[in-house]
Parts: structure tokens; sequence; C-alpha cells
């Protein structure tokens, strides 16, 4: 297996119910493509749909947990990575993806497009507020910031990004 | 002891003049006002020029540092702590500050920002772009998030806050 | 999948011959097992041999790297989990394995055999000196640390402990 | 500034009186060396009574701490450093310190000494037993493993190994 690995981020329990409905597809296109969904993993938000998605196709699924046990962990993750390191864990996240969606707004994913630009990955903020992209437009400049309006624009983004 | 550390975040080599003047005033007050300076720890911008304002008045600079053997730490700083994490060492800044400033604009810092909310740490941003405060705010509104116009009223808002 | 994970630690560029044998079989017998390999994800040593054994029984394998862009990864990893925390991902390891085998011996696998005995794991020590058993047995009364004597006979073990 | 930190590393809960008494003596000697010392930060066992003597000497503490909060953190430390990372952060306790002591045995301190040992640190093993020294010995022949009698012996110790 010569695996991609995509990454999703977005808000837990702060996820609205089209932030929901947005990563279930995502998940679902993700595994559509032979990719690997890589997500935070937690039964929550963002993280629990994408991974519910990616099921749905029979995709395999990473979780890469904050807390110590796995506790709290959503049961679509096949892979469950336990750190123990709380939101330290969030630069795990975007070093193991070659590439990451943006699935809604938290303080967690904002932290997680930081840290994603910083490494130089690719980052695709999904239905993102215009301010919102700016400001990190302002920060970086190597157009490694992308923009879509919908999950499908997402993946035919990722899949061209992915082929450079 | 019983010391108050505040952290001061901002970017490295990215920092303008100005971030690099403020965060020298910042690391001067917050050495008068007997309390220790945190920062990411490197010879470079922000955290360079807020340890050397901090040694300018005998204050105690710690710097937390994202090599393993503290390679391009700021000679400003009296204790390295050295963590081989990388970006993941941002955490450590956020939790072990019990107040943050923020002195200028990068990745590094917009993660800084996002994780010490996260934390519930209270959050000074110095002279930030208004779209930038909005966007914080609209993900956060617990009330920990400030701002400030220069580097005393930074100051003064943080010995408020800590008093609560 | 509700997956269990096996995590191998062992030596990388200090492994005897013995070691890498023991690993590769090891790694060929997990996969048999319908589990899933856990290692330090490099190209060298046991972590190496190990998955190559998983590979050839047609497993899943997991690489908990240390470093941060997954260079020196084993063309044998499946899964490459990219940690940039060098040997502070050891204690990813262990959280993240429901069991541990240690096969050989390094100062790595020496720390990984403390840090999952105190994340209440068992550890099964492959063929490891009198001394070296001794001296865990003493540290940790828990009943929780193993010997076996063969690849065979720590994989015949480990699905006895796995159905407690 | 131009500190040297000592790390003291030893048991919390399963410190035995000796154990006690010598880490107490250390954190003494360390600091009337003008070194600053270091620990794990808890208000336990080793790490409480190396500082409490440190502090005795008037010396600098800085504990690294496993808690997102700081909580369980030792009274006698100067410098709480949050990391949120549980055993994780035995890592840092190691990268972060010129030199290890390691008083008394236990699991955590097994893993710090072949961290410190790993990364190329002298480590010192006060009254360890044989079959302990006789193992790290065969693990690690850079020589960098010392042995010490007592307290004072240690410290002696340190200070000529600083000075290569």
């Amino acid at each position: 297996m010569n695996a991609t690995i995509i990454g999703v981020m977005g808000p837990g329990d702060g996820a609205t119910d089209q932030d929901v409905e947005s990563a279930r597809e995502l998940g679902r296109l993700i595994a559509q493509q032979g990719w690997i969904l890589l997500t935070g993993g937690r039964r929550s938000g963002v993280m629990h749909a994408a991974s519910e998605g990616a099921k749905s196709a029979e995709g395999l699924t990473i979780g890469i947990l904050p807390s110590e046990d796995g506790r709290g962990r959503s049961e679509f993750i096949d892979i469950p990575i336990v750190t123990g390191m709380g939101s330290a864990r969030n630069n795990i996240n975007v070093l193991s993806s070659h590439l990451l969606i943006a699935c809604g707004n938290g303080l967690g994913t904002t932290s997680e497009i930081a840290l994603g630009l910083k490494a130089s990955k690719h980052v695709i903020l999904l239905n993102a507020p215009t301010a919102w992209v700016n400001h990190f437009r302002a920060l970086d400049q190597s157009g490694r910031l992308h923009e879509a309006g919908s999950p499908s624009e997402a993946i035919r983004l990722a899949a061209s990004l992915l082929k450079e």
C-alpha cells in the first residue's frame, strides 16, 4: 500500500449541522478516491461525521486521539492512535496528512490550519468566511491555501493538488 | 517564589520592525512587574527581542525550544526548555503561561492564540488587525480575548486580569 | 473494524541477526492472527523486519515516526504517523498498542518497556536476559510482565492475554 | 545567566525513605553549586524532596509537569512547565538537563535513564543495583553511564563531568 492520507479538521461540539453534513460527505468521497481519512478521532462533530462517511464507503479511518486511554473515540475509527498529549496532538494531525481540508470553524481547527501551512501542507478551506481566508492568505503567500465551495469541489481540488 | 509567567508569542523571521520594538518593550515591562517571561526561545524576531527586553530590566526568561539540542536559542534565555517537538511545543507555551500576549502576526502565533483560548487562558492581542480580532471573537465568546494598542496598555490590562 | 494493535518494539541499528529474524517472524504471525502491527516505523532493525514480516502475510502496518517529514520510513509501513517528536513518540507507541512485544535490547526499547508497564499494558519480553527480566519484575508487581522463548510462544501468550 | 541545569530523576509514590533523604540532599548540594534543579515537578517522592532540598539552599527549581493544568505540582517548584503530555514529558526532562542523576528505581526513572543515554547525556546512578548498572552498561558503551555511592559523590562527579 502506498496510501494517501487526507486530514479532515473541524470542530467537535461546536460543529454546525452544515459542518456535520459536509464532513460526512467529505469522508465518503475520500474513501471513494481510495484515500485514507485522518481526523482527531473523537466521537464528536466533524471528526465523527467524516469517519462515519468514510466507513459508509468502506474506507479506512485513522483517529489521532488526545486522551491517554483512547476514551471518547468515535466508533467509526479503525486505527486509533492514542497520544495522551491533548491539543499538542494537533501537530501530529497535520504532519501525518498529505493534504488538509478544514470543514467548519473552531479554535482547534484554526490551530491546525496554521500548523498545516507552517508545515508546508496544502490546506483547503471549505466554506470559510472571507475575512478568515484573507487573514491566512496574508500570513502565507506560498499558494498552499485554497478555497472550496462544496465537498465535491474540495475533493476535485485535492486530487489535482496531489498529482503535482 | 510564586511566580507569574507571561507568555509573549510572535513571529520569528517574519517579525516587522514594529513587532520587534514592541516585543522589547513588553519584555522590559514584564520584568519590571516582577513577572517571568516565557517565549518560544529562538534567536529570532519577537522571541529574541522580548527576552532581550526582559534581561535589560533584570528579569528571568524561559524559552521553550522546538529543537532537540537547543540549537538556535536566544542568548537572552535563562531557562532553556528543550522539547525536541517542533511546533507541537506551541501547546506547552500556552499551558505554561498564566496569560498570553500576542505581538505581531504569523502562523505559529495564530496557532498559539487559538490553543491559548482553547486552554481557557486570557489572550491579549497587541495591535492586531480588526478582521483577525473579529474572527477570534466569533470563535470564543468566553470574554478571554482582549486588545491593546501599546505595550504599556497590554501590561496594565494583564495586571488587571491577573488580579481576578 | 475493531482492530487489535500489537506493538513490536526493538532496536534499529543495534539489532542482532537473531533480533531481525525473530522480528520478521513476529510480524508474520501477528498478521496471520488478523492483528495490526505497530512499530517505530523506521527502515532499520526490528521495526523494518517486523513490518516486512507482516506485509509478507498481507497484514496492516502502522509506523509511529520520530522525524517531522517522515524521512527514514520503512517501505513496509502502510500507515505512517509523523510525529516530529523524536523519542517522545515512544510513549505514543505504547499508548496506542493493546499489548507490547519487546524483541531485542536497546535504549529506546528499554524506555518503551518501562513506559508500557507504567501505562498498565501487558509486555512480553522475547529472549530477554534474566537480569533484565528480574529488574523489571522488581519494579512492576502487577503481573503484566511476561517472558517468551520464541516468536510463536509470544504470539500464543499474546492471544491468551488478549482474551482476558 | 548561563545556567547549568541538573535533572534529578526518581520515583514518586514508590520512593523509599532513603530515596527521599538522598533526593533532599542532592537538591541542597545542587543549589549550593549554583546549578538549577530540574525534576518531573510533582508533589511526590524524589521530585518533591529534591526540590525542597534545593529551596532550603535558595536554589532555583524547574518542574516539567505531566498534567495539563499543573495540578499535583510540588510547592517547591519555582518554574512549572505545564506539558499536558503525561509520560511523553520524560523526554523533555532529559533533553533539558545538562546531566542527569537517577535517585532510586521506578518505571518512569528507568525510561529517563534510557532516554538520557540515548540523547548522549551523562547519567549518574545513585546507589543503583548492580544488575541494573550492568544492563545499562551493556546497552551503552559510550562511557556516559556513571555510579555514585552518595549524594556528595554524585555532585563531585557531576562537577567533574561538566568541566569536560
